[in-house]
C-alpha cells in the first residue's frame, strides 16, 4: 500500500528541516519505506478536505490505505509498530523508548515552542526584551536535566531508537537560540542524529522542496 | 507484580485532580489494576534517587518488575496496551487512538501550560496583565478546533480510548480559565469524562492524598 503524507507547499523555515514533515520523512527512511508526498498550502490547511483528515489544520498527515492519521508523533509510533528498525524488540525497552518520545514532544518541546511563540508571534510586542531571558531560562533548565540524563551516552537508552529521532527533532529547534551550545553533549547528540543517512536523506527531500523556485 | 506509581506528597493544586498522577491512576482504575503509591516531596524529586527514574524530576513514574517508565503519556499508553479497556482492538482504531493521545499532549496541551505559566510564573510580571488576552486566545483557537471536531459526538473516535483520557485531563487544566464554557460541548465532554466511574475513583484517592490534614 502507498504511503503518503502532507507537508508543506512551503515551508515558513526555508528548508531547514524545522517542519514537523521532516520527522515523518526521517522514520520513513529510518524504515526504508518508500512515500509519496501530497503538498498543502497554508490556504488548503484550513479547508475540509484537510480538516478531514487533520481536525487542527497543520502537517504532516500519514494515509495508508484505509488509515488516515495525524500528529507527528503518532505517526512516527505507528510507522515504528509497522516496520522494523526504530523500536527494541525487549518490551521493557520498547516501553521506554515510547517514554521518550513523549518526554520530547511534551516535556522538552513546550518551552522551546514557548520561545518560537515569543520570538515570532510575540516579536514586537513591548515585554518581549524583557521576557526572552525568563523564556530562555526556562527551556535551559529542561535542556540541562536532558544534558544531564544523557551523559557521554550515544543515544538515551541503549540503541538509536523512535526517542531519539523524536528529541534530536526537537531539540534542533532550540539550535537557532545558542542555548544548546551551552550543553557540549547534547549539541554532539544532534549532530550524531543529523549524520545519519536517513536523517541526511529526509533532510534533503524536504530541502528541494521548500528552495525551489 | 506490584504496580508502584509517584505522587506528589502534596500536590500545589490541592486535590483539585490537576496533577498528572490523575491520569495514570484513572488509566489504572479503567482496566481494573490496583496499585501502590510512593509520594515524593518536591526537595525528593530532584534527588538523585527519583531522578534515576524521572530525569526531568516530575511525576508520575510507574514502577512494575524490572520496568520503570516516566512521561504520563508513556506510561498510560503502557497500560493500554499491557491491560485491556483503553483500546480498541482494530489496529487503525488503535492508532487513531493514539494520534488523540499526542494530540492532547502537543497540539491542545502547550496553549494551556503557556496560560498556567504566564498566571502562576509571571503573575507579578508587568507585562502579564495585557499579554494574557493573547495566551488565552492562542488556547481559544485549539480548543475550537477541537470543539469543531468533536461535534455533537461522545467521544472523539467511536469508543472511550486512552485518546479521550488524555485529552479529558488535558482540557480540565483549561476549565479554571473559563474559556471551556465557550464550547459546551467540549464542556460535556469533559462531564462525560469526569462522570464515568473509574475517572471518579482515581479522582477521590488523589483528593484524600492531598487534603489529608
Amino acid at each position: 500500500m502507498t504511503i503518503t503524507i502532507t507537508a508543506f507547499d512551503r515551508s515558513p523555515d526555508g528548508g531547514r528541516g524545522l517542519a514537523r514533515d521532516t520527522r515523518v520523512r526521517w522514520a520513513l527512511e529510518e524504515v526504508a519505506q518508500p512515500y509519496d508526498v501530497r503538498l498543502v498550502t497554508f490556504k488548503a490547511m484550513k479547508e475540509p478536505a484537510h480538516l478531514a483528515i487533520h481536525p487542527f489544520g497543520q502537517i504532516p498527515t500519514y494515509e495508508e490505505g484505509g488509515l488516515a492519521l495525524f500528529e507527528t508523533g503518532a505517526i512516527v509510533l505507528h510507522i515504528a509498530h509497522r516496520f522494523a528498525g526504530l523500536l527494541p524488540d525487549d518490551a521493557n525497552a520498547r516501553a521506554r523508548a515510547v517514554a521518550w518520545m513523549f518526554a520530547a514532544v511534551n516535556t522538552v518541546e513546550p518551552p522551546i515552542l514557548e520561545l518560537m511563540t515569543a520570538k515570532i508571534l510575540e516579536n514586537d510586542k513591548p515585554w518581549t526584551k524583557e521576557r526572552l531571558p525568563l523564556v530562555l531560562d526556562r527551556m535551559r533548565d529542561r535542556l540541562k536535566q536532558l544534558s544531564t540524563r544523557l551523559g557521554d551516552a550515544e543515544w538515551l537508552d541503549g540503541a538509536f531508537s523512535a526517542g531519539d529521532l523524536m528529541m534530536v527533532s526537537v531539540i534542533l529547534r532550540a539550535r537557532a537560540s545558542g542555548v544548546l551550545d551551552e550543553f557540549p553533549n547534547l549539541a554532539a547528540y544532534l549532530a550524531r542524529g543529523e549524520a545519519r543517512p536517513a536523517y541526511k536523506r529526509a533532510f534533503e527531500a524536504q530541502r528541494v522542496v521548500n528552495t525551489r523556485p
